[in-house]
């Protein structure tokens, strides 16, 4: 049977992602990613929830605290606010945390090398996103370049981004579908209790749920 | 002033490469990256002493742990011997770490991205060298195109490799043009206190050494 290292962040994308890997029949080999983002303990909750729930034997949780150490972003920086949510805006947010994804696949080659995987899943999404660079799936096919020339001869590995042209309404049906535990999630930036509702992250998924006619099973702040 | 990340190991090609940062008038930041490997302690020292020596203030060290633990090599995993070095072999040896400059170059561009370096120098050699995938030009060029498709538009990056052509006899000239502190490297993969002479890098580095008519301060197991 061949392995699919999955790329979990707790998150809502990445839970669909390895759902659909799960639906193809593939085992599964669950990586989470910590970084000194603001709600670091609350998605390794969640990671842990979604890989207990698919009965996930193979986990690896790396810490990349370096990445908090370098700062440059409002996820790891507590010095820089996380600003306000706002789907319209065209530029980089100050979310975003210098070439990130690079080091999350890399961790992932290297460990779908030693594993002997032949995929890794990859819940990215270009089309209604926040507008990171390394979302995008030009980015992801050269990170397949990159594996080619960088790894023995013999491994063959595949970066499936299954969402990368969905929108957010497609992600919470298409996980629906699949019967993914979206409950277990987690999405906000900027809580760990109770979601805020505001950040990009929370804006973006409500919006999703609520165009697919579905409730989120999140808590919310009652502001909102 | 440009600044260059520079990814220094301790051992004595990426000092010479930094020295060649150096030497182009560079505002340098050292890198260095442990994962486990069995000299870790004794590399992370010289690093140190040659950044001491360059009189560096930025300075990142970042703890690979997971690498480590994801095992594959003889240079992390405990279980697996390091095997006897054989410059002979044309095999990649038991010593390759999956995937491990993808890694490495990862951090180095999240840093340089957020420094806003324009150079990120690497001390890898292909034509003399060990035989790891990972350490061949070709993986250099496309990470450039990597860093390109995934950091912000106005991020400026390239990766310089200025001994991937040289043999170690070439670089150890270069390293006493440029005044490097050699002595203040080191190579071996086996020891931290007297090089072991035996293991690849050190028949490597022996090799370099004798071809360029010149002692290596360091020390040597006397059963040599």
């Amino acid at each position: 049977m061949s392995t699919a290292v999955c790329l979990v962040s707790g998150g809502l994308d990445s839970c669909v992602a390895a759902a659909e890997a799960g639906a193809k029949g593939l085992s599964l080999a669950f990586l989470h990613v910590t970084y000194g983002q603001l709600t670091e303990s609350r998605e390794r909750r969640a990671f842990e929830s979604i890989a207990d729930h698919y009965g996930i034997v193979q986990r690896l949780v790396a810490d990349l605290d370096y990445l908090g150490r370098i700062g440059g972003s409002a996820l790891t920086d507590r010095s820089v606010a996380l600003p306000e949510g706002d789907l319209e805006r065209t530029d980089i947010p100050l979310s975003y945390v210098p070439f990130r994804n690079g080091n999350l696949l890399s961790i992932a080659a290297s460990w779908a090398e030693s594993l002997g995987a032949e995929f890794i899943y990859v819940g990215a999404v270009e089309e209604d996103s926040s507008g990171y660079p390394d979302c995008r799936q030009e980015f992801f096919d050269t990170f397949g370049q990159l594996i080619d020339s960088g790894t023995r001869p013999e491994t063959k590995l595949e970066i499936v981004t299954p969402l990368i042209r969905l929108t957010k309404k497609e992600i919470v049906l298409r996980g629906l579908d699949l019967d993914a535990p979206l409950g277990l999630t987690w999405s906000c930036y900027r809580n760990e209790d109770v979601a805020c509702g505001r950040c990009d992250s929370c804006l973006l998924r409500l919006r999703g749920f609520r165009e697919a006619g579905v409730v989120d099973p999140l808590p919310y702040d009652e502001q909102l």
